[in-house]
């Protein structure tokens, strides 16, 4: 399948490479094509398989699916530059999370409790459908699950079911097994603020190997 | 041990009830000692291993180690009822969530993201030893954690090693076997908005008898 990454950090990589290993035709797009992240990434997957680099349009017209990686800061400008028309009616994967790179040390959150950067894109972007989903753990984890000891719970939230089942498709190409949907988008609210606990869970811990896992009666 | 409860409802009833079945002496305090949910609760345990109801100075006056389990939005005029003598050096476990009642769904938090009810609570009154735990799940998985099917995680975080060492003690008292120690007081933060994710999990679940386990690599 065609698919669109936007953004080159740690997480776009990662979720760019994994998909490239699963056979899909990935193009990785970034507000400048020589960003030397992108470059690296282009190297390291090679153009065997149809993997390139271009711009955020690229990505998103290339794109049958979309995955935003972009940081929550950058997100929205970053859809506007992929353009409405290379958006219209596709599923974006968002994977991103509102932190605010301004303050210290512990980070905040840039939209919180009576909103998500997930609420922001589908309502700036109304024909997109999007998904809330990977935010929860760290790259590494977004992309082999399978690393971790137990199965751990990846969840999804989002207002059109179809479009969560293609997410959950891919999750599970990934390797989750446990996909929990949390309903609307409005859920997004508590993935993106758990990401507090996360930060919290990773220094107690002193790694960012790890995920949590849902266990009910 | 002595111990004072702040609070009526669902978790100060549970906790109350499943301490002095561990033989503590318990004091419930409340802003009006003939609050019917008290008197309900003192008429169930009864008075034979010294439980009593009192109002909130009565019970931080007994206790050698404090509950807060009052409404986020009520304790710190609950605690200022109890008065500085009475809370005085005193461990303060803070299991209260900090939900806005006056919003409607999804509920929002009255403190968030670059502070916390714990946090304001110590700064309010220094002299405690303030141990955020328990917030993270219902009433009845507090004092039960071992109803769940596997182990799962409970969470403390405060500025004082003892009191946190105190906290952990009666959470192996409850069942708890796994307890993470988050760090310092601000890591309340991420516990307390947790609380967000929580509700979508009750929503989709259709529980409330959940908990997460960490799973790290």
């Amino acid at each position: 399948m065609n698919i669109g990454v936007l953004g080159t950090g740690s997480v776009g990589r990662a979720i760019a490479t994994r998909l490239v290993e699963l056979g899909h035709v990935v193009c990785m797009g970034t507000r400048d094509p020589e960003n030397p992240n992108a470059r690296d990434w282009l190297a390291t997957v090679g153009t065997a398989r149809g993997a390139r680099v271009g711009t955020f349009a690229d990505a998103a017209s290339h794109g049958a699916i979309l995955v935003n990686a972009t940081s929550g800061e950058g997100s929205i400008a970053a859809l506007r530059l992929a353009g409405d028309r290379n958006l219209h009616g596709k599923v974006l994967l968002d994977v991103s999370n509102p932190l605010d790179s301004s303050t210290g040390f512990p980070p905040s959150l840039s939209v919180v409790n009576t909103d998500s950067l997930a609420e922001q894109i589908q309502r700036t972007f109304p024909s997109l459908k999007v998904v809330k989903t990977l935010n929860t753990v760290t790259a590494d984890v977004m992309v082999n699950p399978q690393q971790l000891p137990e199965d751990t719970t990846m969840f999804v939230a989002g207002e059109d079911a179809e479009a969560k089942a293609t997410a959950a498709d891919i999750l599970r190409s990934f390797g989750w097994r446990s996909i929990l949907d949390l309903g609307g988008i409005t859920s997004a609210r508590g993935m993106e603020m758990y990401v507090q606990l996360w930060i919290s869970l990773r220094l107690a811990q002193g790694t960012n190997g790890f995920n949590v896992r849902v266990v009910r009666a």
